[in-house]
C-alpha cells in the first residue's frame, strides 16, 4: 500500500531507507544455497533499543542481546537463520559471543557494540567456521541497498522478505523509519515476537528509543498470533543513526508524536506481513472486539479468539460458525453476558443478543468469508474498552510444515 | 485393558452394568440414520452431583442442569447429539424444558428429576417435534443393557462410543460404577469436558457424591486437551442408585477409598478414551512433568506442553524435537531454569542440563514415536511438584474435520 497515511510517506529500501544505514544478506551454507545471514551496520554508533521474548527459556543470542543492551549503543546487527542457538547452553553463549566478536573484528568496532541474533532450528550448536566465512563476505558486501537481501536472509519458513520504511517531516527535514522483519512460525501474542530490526535517521536517546519502541511493540508485535506459541528467540531491536540532521527528539519535542506514528506504522506494517505470511495461512484475520467492562477484558476476548483453532479452522472453511466465536469469548476469563454478544463477519451481521440472525445472514457472511482479508466485530455488549488483535486461518499446510520441519 | 487394577474389577455394560440402571438410544432425526437421542433412567430418584463448563457462554441445557443440581434428586437423563442448544437464549432455555417435561411426561415423574444434556452445532434451535417422539420411543426401548446405545446415540464428530464399568466391594457386597462420555472436539483442559454420564449402585448421598465426582474430575477430564477450546455445553454428571444394597457411604466409611478410587478410575478411563479418539489424532500422548518448584507450575507447564501446536505437530511427526517442549514450558508461567531441563521422550533421554543429548538419543526416541502411545518426561529440576496430562496430537485430518464440521 504505497502512499501517504496523514503525514506518513511510504519509501522503498526498507531498513536501508535509513541515513546511515547499510547492510548484506549472503549464503554462508547454514541453509543450502539460500541466504542465511543478515548483516546490518550503523555508519556511527548508534543509540539503541531492544524488546525480547518473555520466554523462559531464552536463547543465547537473547541473553547476550539484552546484555549488551546496557551500553545503550549499537553499530551492527548479525543474525543467522537456519539455527536458533537456542537450548545450547554456555557453549551455545559462547558461540553467540564468538560471532559478535568476528563481526565487530571485521567492522574494527567494539564487541559491545555488536548485537547477535538466531532463527531457526532449536538445540544445535552453531556452524562456526561456516558464519565466521559468512561474516567476513558481509562485511564486504554492505551496501546501502542491502536492505533486501538481509530481510531474505533473516527468513525460515517465510515464504516472503518483509520490509517496510516510511518518511516523516521533523522541523522541516526529512526523516525516515525503516525495518525488516521475519516470522511464520512460533508467533504469540503479549510477547516481542520474532526477529524485528528497526532503524531510524532521526535523533533519539536510547531511553526515549526504548519507551517509543516498547508502545510500538505493544501495538504491533504483541497483538498477532498464528499459533499461540511462543518463541525462544523473539528479539526486537531499534536504533537510531541520527543522520537525517535533524534536533533530537524527546518525549516533549514538537515532533515526537510524528516520530511515534512513524515507528509504530512500521512496526504494525511488519507485523501484519508476518501474519499474512502465518504458516500455511490463507487468511488475513482482524479481530475487533468491543463493549467490553474492560481493556484488560477486551485483550482477553480478542486474543482467545485469535488463538481459538476451532475459530480458525472454520474461517479457513469459509463458514461463519459464529458460535465459536462466542464459545472463544466465553472461555477467555473476560466478563461475558450470552443474551448481550453481537457478532459481524467481514461487516455482515450474524448474530446478536446472543442468538443467531439466521441462515441469509449467514450466507451472505460466508461469502464476504472467500476474500483473503476478514474482520470479526464482536461487540461484548458490557462497555466502552474495545481491543484489536491480528491472526491468520488454520490450515493443513500448518500442520504439514510443522509436522516435517527438521526432516 | 480388562482386568484388575488393586481391589477394582472391570466388568463390561458401561453406564447400565449399574444396578438400578437402564438405558436407551435411538434415532430421533437430528442426524439422518444415526442414534441421537439418549435416555438414562435411574429406576428411583437417586443422589446426583454435576461439575459443568467454566465457559460464560453457558448452553440452555447446561443452565437447566446447573438449576436442577440444587434438588439433588435425578430420575433420567435425556441427552441429543447434532444440536447443542447452545446461544439460542431464553427460547432454547424453553425447548430444554420442553424436552425435561416430555421425557418427565413418558417416565411418569416429575420435571425436577429430568436432566436435559446436548451435544453438535452452536446457535440453532432444537428440532422439538423430533426429540418428542424420540423421547417417548426411547422411554420403550429402555433396558438394563442398553448402555451401548445410550453411548452410541451422544457421539458427534467420535469415531468410537465411549463405555467403561469396574467393580469394587463395599463391607463383602459388590458395587459398580459405570458411565459413558462423548468427545472428539472442543475439548480443553481445566473444566468439565465433554458430556459424561457417571452411576453408581454404591448408597451415597448427594453432597458426598459432588464432593467424590469433582476430585475425579480434576484428575481426569480436567487434565485432558484436544485443542484448547472448551465448549458451551461441557457436563459431567453422576448419581447413585444405591441398588447394590451397601451400607451409606461417606468419606468416614471405610469404603470411601475404594469407591473414590472406583469413579476416579472410571472417569480417567473415559477421558483418556475421549484424547484417543481426538479429532483426527493419530497418537495418545501423556505428558509428564515433575521437579517444579509448586504444584501450579507442575501443572501450568504440563498444560502449556499439552495445548502447544508445535509439540502436537513434531510428535505427529514422529519428530522428538525438544526444543519446542522446552519452549512451551518456558512460556507457561511456570519457574523454569534453561540449564536444569532434562526431556525423555517414550522413555529415552534426548536432552538433560538443558542440552541435546546427540543425535543417536533422538534416533531412538523418533523409533519409539512411531507406536500409538507415547510419553514426554519434563524435569524442570527445581523442586519435587508432580503433574500430569493427556493430549493428542495435531494432524491434517483435524484442520480437515474442523473447516467443515458445518458443510
Amino acid at each position: 500500500m504505497p502512499g501517504t497515511t496523514g503525514a506518513l510517506l511510504e519509501v522503498s529500501g526498507g531498513i536501508t531507507a535509513v541515513k546511515g544505514v547499510r547492510a548484506a544478506g549472503v549464503a554462508c551454507g547454514i541453509k543450502a544455497g539460500r541466504l542465511d545471514l543478515a548483516l546490518i551496520v550503523s555508519d556511527r554508533p548508534a543509540p539503541v533499543a531492544g524488546v525480547f521474548t518473555r520466554n523462559r527459556v531464552r536463547a543465547a543470542p537473547v541473553l547476550l542481546c539484552q546484555k549488551l543492551l546496557a551500553g545503550r549503543r549499537l553499530t551492527a546487527i548479525v543474525a543467522n537463520s537456519g539455527n536458533a542457538n537456542a537450548c545450547t547452553g554456555r557453549p551455545g553463549l559462547a558461540d553467540a559471543e564468538l560471532v559478535g566478536k568476528w563481526t565487530a573484528e571485521a567492522l574494527r568496532r567494539p564487541a559491545r557494540e555488536v548485537f547477535v541474533c538466531s532463527t531457526g532450528v532449536i538445540g544445535q550448536r552453531l556452524p562456526l567456521e561456516k558464519i565466521r566465512r559468512g561474516v567476513r563476505q558481509a562485511a564486504l558486501s554492505l551496501s546501502a541497498e542491502g536492505g533486501r537481501n538481509a530481510a531474505l536472509a533473516i527468513m525460515t519458513t517465510d515464504r516472503r522478505p518483509k520490509e517496510r520504511a516510511v518518511a516523516f517531516t521533523v522541523d522541516g527535514l526529512r526523516a525516515t523509519v525503516g525495518g525488516i522483519a521475519k516470522g511464520a512460525g512460533m508467533i504469540c501474542p503479549d510477547m516481542a515476537t520474532t526477529l524485528c530490526f528497526l532503524a531510524t535517521d532521526a535523533t533519539v536517546e536510547a531511553p526515549h528509543l526504548q519507551r517509543a519502541l516498547r508502545e510500538a511493540v505493544d501495538r504491533s508485535f504483541n497483538r498477532i498470533s498464528v499459533d499461540g506459541d511462543t518463541s525462544t528467540n523473539d528479539t526486537v531491536l531499534c536504533f537510531a543513526t541520527g543522520r537525517a540532521g535533524a534536533p533530537r527528539l524527546t518525549p516533549r519535542s514538537a515532533g515526537w508524536e510524528r516520530f511515534r506514528e512513524a515507528l509504530t506504522r512500521v512496526a504494525c506494517d511488519l507485523a501484519h506481513l508476518v501474519v499474512r505470511d502465518g504458516e500455511g495461512a490463507t487468511k488475513f484475520v482482524e479481530v475487533r472486539v468491543k463493549g467490553a467492562r474492560t481493556p484488560a477484558d477486551a485483550q482477553a476476548a480478542a486474543r482467545a479468539i485469535a488463538n481459538s483453532l476451532l475459530v480458525k479452522t472454520t474461517l479457513y472453511g469459509q463458514d461463519c460458525n459464529w458460535g465459536r466465536v462466542f464459545a472463544a469469548a466465553g472461555r477467555s476469563g473476560a466478563q461475558v453476558a450470552s443474551d448481550r454478544l453481537a457478532l459481524s463477519v467481514c461487516g455482515v451481521p450474524v448474530a446478536k443478543g446472543g442468538l443467531g440472525l439466521g441462515p441469509l445472514a449467514e450466507q451472505q457472511a460466508n461469502e464476504r468469508l472467500r476474500e483473503a482479508d476478514v474482520t470479526l466485530d464482536l461487540d461484548l455488549g458490557l462497555g466502552r474498552a474495545e481491543a484489536v488483535m491480528w491472526t491468520s486461518d488454520l490450515t493443513e499446510e500448518y500442520v504439514k510444515e510443522n509436522a516435517a520441519y527438521r526432516s
